[in-house]
């Protein structure tokens, strides 16, 4: 596919936006990858919802792999969900609202509370179990503060998945799979995500956070030089290691996901139960994993952006190739076209710079963008029968025959 | 790809469910495709999941043709924009809550007051005219009643389409290219839909809506024989049709889609000008486009149900073909196996009974699952080297050496 730029509605914007005091917003709203309606809330626009999609693709492929069935619950859920788990007030970020009747609602900041249920409705004995639902789906949190950009959204994409067993044991099993199963989707997105230990909240003593170390990041960690082992500064116990006694070095970083053991919290309040191989009934054991794809965004451009703009990794950049026209010879465009349309022949997506504007314009939006690879096309490289190639993460161009 | 039931963890129910009265929730929660969180609002299970994305995937690639690019806006919207345009009081199914700091937001149940001011932001010139922008995203409506499953939600999916326009003529052009589209998407869907002339409420003096006739549709259209004008109940003025004098037809029908010429109402709200060839600055001219990707799902069910269950057309069927591997017979599982395996590897989506269950419940079930093509693996075929294949829409069972 090749997108022309010039009917691209969207553009570049010269200076930061005012009032996005976070990178990550700044640089998105000024490349037109995204729109500010209000605090922690934004549009996606063409260029922002190509990467988010490409984030959620490789969140769903791993969660697949791990053999977890997709779903899609709703945002409004009544009150009396909440009100069995005994979180209706617990939650503090929690949106509340009143539809006709006087019905009350909440706007689903996770969703134990509906997923719990549901699966109750198809599990009866052991051999229904173990069993894995995941969703993509947008969740919303009452933040008093969202000055993050995508890192802290009021609404924001969610991936959540909920597991559930007969035992701690295949909990365990299907704990560590899943931990694989997020390590596979930060290498793709080319993140170095430290598993960290965390507080486990009311569930249990642990959970584990997977945290990009990053100067921008809200979250402080401790790790052990020696074992490399990481702990959260909210359940920190001491300066040093209590595994090595060493000396432990602090980082800041963002959380981009979370994975908890919750037990049999939810099941015991649901009555979700199975029958057991001996005919007795037991409560299911659950857990569940969340991961960010808006915030993965956020944490991405966080991390590898520079003075001069965005820069994707292959894996969710917008377009695979950037191919510029430079200079309003008829020829050069001519030309850019062919190498465009040879790259979609290849099966690559191309953005097109076909715009009517000046050389410097094409190269400023170009670094501004970041998409993975950029071909140039000129008059001066035109004679030669050339293109420059420059790709992501080389200061190399490479000039190539055409 | 080759789906086992047996490891699908939904499961069909013998009874319609209770609190249903929608024939399409009836038939979709007892199959397993959706379930009910509370009127009007339901989660989407895998199966469900599925026929919901092959109709957006529809709706999408007839949006990309038409050249709309795709955005993606939030639920939450803040007060203030719908003060801007005076439709904070006025639309009487606008969800409002209160947030952090007293802030006052409503859950989007439309999406012009977010549009407007964003497109506003990149539209300066007629240079920049036209362009049309869509996004595939959930809707709330505070609906006092919520009976009729898919057709009416209080959280459902929305395809809403918004064109921006220099002139009148421009929007014409669009609108009619725009009822194109809408006209393949039902054609794709296998749906018959009307254009039918409705209100065009405080817009314009009409608006157009795509009815699908069934007798289980809550709207009142009426058409002449003779030359097939059709108008809504709401806004007849005749018994007889204004061009023929010919008497209508009275039908049910479900709305599926309503296009709107929205003027300069939301430009003029939110000041979105362009300046014209001459230099001087214009309102900008808009048009609206909906289309309700889950009423799409709710009304093919209503449409070609049948007594034994669903019936889905092979464009939005969750399987391509569903395989059942009929007795206890290792061999029969082998074989049907086999057959999965080759359909998978013709590219097509394979869901495959392996489960330990009676031939009956096999055959209601995939009755009721409503997969457009079934196929048939049995100890007698396996005998004679034949399956069984039954299409969607014919009544024949074709014999098949294998």
């Amino acid at each position: 596919m090749i997108t022309s730029q010039e009917k691209l509605f969207t553009k570049t914007l010269k200076e930061n936006p005012k009032g996005e005091v976070s990178r990550n917003a700044q640089l998105l709203v000024r490349a037109g990858y995204i729109d500010k309606v209000m605090a922690g809330v934004y549009s996606y626009l063409p260029l922002g919802l190509k990467v988010l999609e490409k984030i959620k693709n490789i969140v769903r492929e791993e969660m697949d792999v791990l053999g977890a069935q997709e779903v899609y619950m709703p945002a409004l859920t009544p009150k009396e969900l909440w009100d069995t788990t005994e979180r209706w007030d617990e939650i503090d970020v929690l949106f509340k609202l009143e539809g006709a009747g006087n019905k009350q609602y909440a706007l689903g900041s996770t969703h134990e509370e509906v997923v719990t249920p549901l699966v109750g409705k198809f599990v009866n004995s052991y051999k229904d179990l173990p069993l894995a639902v995941y969703q993509i789906q947008d969740k919303f949190r009452n933040e008093p503060r969202a000055k993050s950009g995508l890192l802290r959204g009021r609404e924001f994409s969610m991936k959540d998945l909920y597991s559930f067993h007969k035992d701690e044991k295949s909990l365990d099993d299907f704990y560590e799979k899943a931990t694989k199963a997020y390590e596979n989707i930060f290498k793709r997105c080319e993140l170095d995500a430290k598993i960290v230990e965390a507080s486990g909240g009311v569930f249990c003593k642990y959970s584990h956070e997977f945290q990009v170390i990053t100067p921008y990041g809200e979250d402080i960690i401790f790790t052990c030089g020696k074992c490399g082992r990481s702990v959260n500064k909210e359940i920190l116990e001491s300066e040093k290691c209590k595994k090595c006694d060493e000396k432990l070095v602090e980082e800041k970083a963002i959380e981009t996901g979370n994975i908890f053991k919750l037990g049999n919290k939810f099941s015991k309040a649901f009555g979700l139960q199975y029958v057991d191989e001996s005919g007795k009934k037991q409560d299911v054991i659950m857990g569940c994993y969340g991961i960010g794809p808006s915030r993965i965004m956020g944490t991405i451009v966080e991390v590898f952006a520079d003075e001069a703009g965005l820069v994707w990794p292959e894996s969710v950049s917008p377009y695979d190739v950037h191919v510029l026209a430079i200079g309003d010879d008829e020829g050069v465009l001519k030309k850019a076209k062919e190498v465009a349309e040879k790259y979609s022949k290849e099966g690559k997506d191309v953005l097109l710079d076909d715009r009517n504007v000046s050389a410097g314009e094409k190269f400023a939006d170009s670094d501004l963008l970041g998409i993975s690879s950029r071909v140039v096309c000129s008059k001066k490289l035109l004679e030669k029968n050339s293109i420059e190639i420059k790709k992501r993460n080389s200061d190399k161009v490479e000039v190539v025959a055409e």
